[in-house]
């Protein structure tokens, strides 16, 4: 059965069906012009596109883990904000070819993730395209919020995780692995299809004051650690030799160096502290993985240094869309 | 010169220095992972996508008034809330080989749409895909919101304006009419390439406590008067006689009654009124165009009702998408 059988008002009656209860502040909710929310002082308000065949791809993402992806990338924007995400509202372009089957799968894992975060669905909009968009927007509490442009000089940078995981697994996704099949590149494939937002982590640094800046690894760590230099005006250093690679990428790759720089779609935190605070950061112990990577300095280079203290400039290089 | 000569990051820089200023409660707008607003108490949230070649075309949308729309048909909902807009993100997906002057004009007018009604763009993505993708969100000050769900029987139902003007210029664009080159079917055009948010008049109607249950008509009378009765738990009847027609449609066609019971894309509004009020919404005068057009019933069926009084159930029919 494909959605073309199955008509757009009995979509978005199974959407409201499968998502559309409660939530916190919710005063309206789905199935009205707007939902009506009752909010916190400041919040925050995100939003982010996945387009077919750019952004992901049908013939080797799970619909029940893209679904868990399209809200999990918003929530990681929230994330590097150290905010605690309310609510979403879901847009859904979609061929008319659809198969009803995968839209089912895509809503469950959409609704897990929610499940998970403590999010409430509470609108958003169907179309028809020839590809399939997902444009989910999530609106977050601010708190003691930390942007892009604290960092100072003598800063020092910390990312969580392992880097470069992600987009391993898409290059091993596009020469046929698939998860389930290898278990020695799980962990890759699952770094690409299924990133985890790291909610706990941000929001733990944003209240304990502990980052001064903050971003989310999509673009890749050479690009957001530019983000933020140029947000905060600042120079930075990364250590090349810290820059933290899973056991996984190694087996993989000889030299993963390149797509842990450059890589993208981490969903890590990169983030600076203020050497006074370290050892508080230092005390939230091995629950987190956290790893020293490098440094924020005066001016506007963003340098490479290698295991034997050669500094070089680094090569800022994400992917770019329509180049 | 395209997209793809100039890249995401010119395009995000066009958009921030173009839209990306000041607004009312940002406390945080473009360039972090997410804005930080400071909100009123209650908020409404909305989202509204437009895919090219089913809810726009590019060969007869000027890009300049698809960036109005684009806007304005969330606002529309925020309109139809009784409710003032704060707030806009844009999630734009684009194929490389759109033109930057297309693109700067989509901007243009988006901003002016942005002005008009007071709205600051305070984030958004930017992705790649084959068709043009537009999903924005808009958030806006709740106050004495109107829901659907609020018509009791007794209740007299208006609307605002005139129907079927945008399903006319809809026709009219596809038979080759293009804006400037026709004067007569002008305002047909402008309905649906122009189509103006009813934020004055929604905002009052809330605020002086006027509307019990209040719609935007984007799917059509039918379907949207049906979308309210559902809501509340009630039915209607529509007098067919008095279905406000513009004297440009009734130029244009014979017989223009079932392109303004069913052909959507109006964006005015549809209200219910308790009877005891409509001699205070008579009070706001001929400064807005309102039309009663019938009442709100027990039951659930919804009428229609001909000049000569006979009744017949009212043909729900609108638009569905995959169908």
């Amino acid at each position: 059965m494909r959605l073309k059988d199955v008509g757009e008002r009995r979509v978005i009656a199974e959407i409201r069906r499968r998502l559309g209860g409660g939530g916190i502040g919710v005063r309206l909710g789905i199935g009205d012009d707007a939902a009506v929310i009752r909010s916190p002082g400041e919040w925050l308000l995100t939003k982010d596109l996945l387009v077919e065949g750019y952004d992901f791809r049908r013939s080797f993402h799970p619909p029940r883990l893209l679904g868990r992806k399209s809200l999990n990338v918003n929530l990681s924007d929230i994330a590097a904000m150290g905010g605690r995400p309310l609510h979403a509202v879901l847009g859904l372009a979609l061929p008319g070819s659809t198969e009803w089957e995968w839209l089912l799968e895509f809503l469950a894992g959409f609704q897990e993730a929610s499940c998970e975060a403590g999010v409430a669905l509470v609108g958003g909009d169907i179309s028809e395209a020839r590809e399939i968009l997902i444009s989910v927007t999530v609106t977050g509490e601010a708190g003691l919020f930390v942007p892009r442009s604290g960092a100072r000089p003598g800063d020092l940078v910390f990312v969580s995780g392992t880097l470069g995981d992600a987009a391993a697994g898409l290059r091993l996704l596009e020469k046929g692995a698939r998860p389930g099949k290898d278990r020695a590149v799980g962990p890759l494939l699952k770094a690409f299809l299924d990133p985890e937002p790291r909610l706990e982590l941000g929001s733990l640094l944003a209240r304990r004051r502990l980052a001064s800046a903050m971003i989310d690894i999509s673009d890749g760590l050479s690009v957001d650690l530019a983000h933020i230099c140029e947000e905060s005006g600042v120079g930075g250093e990364v250590e090349l030799g810290r820059v933290p690679i899973s056991g996984a990428l190694r087996r993989f790759m000889k030299k993963p160096l390149p797509l842990a720089l450059d890589g993208g779609e981490d969903f890590e935190l990169l983030f600076t502290v203020r050497p006074r605070n370290v050892p508080r950061l230092r005390r939230l112990g091995p629950r987190f993985k956290i790893t020293e990577i490098g440094r924020i300095t005066a001016g506007k280079r963003i340098m490479a240094v290698d295991p034997a203290g050669r500094k070089k400039p680094l090569k800022i290089r994400g992917y770019e869309h329509f180049k």
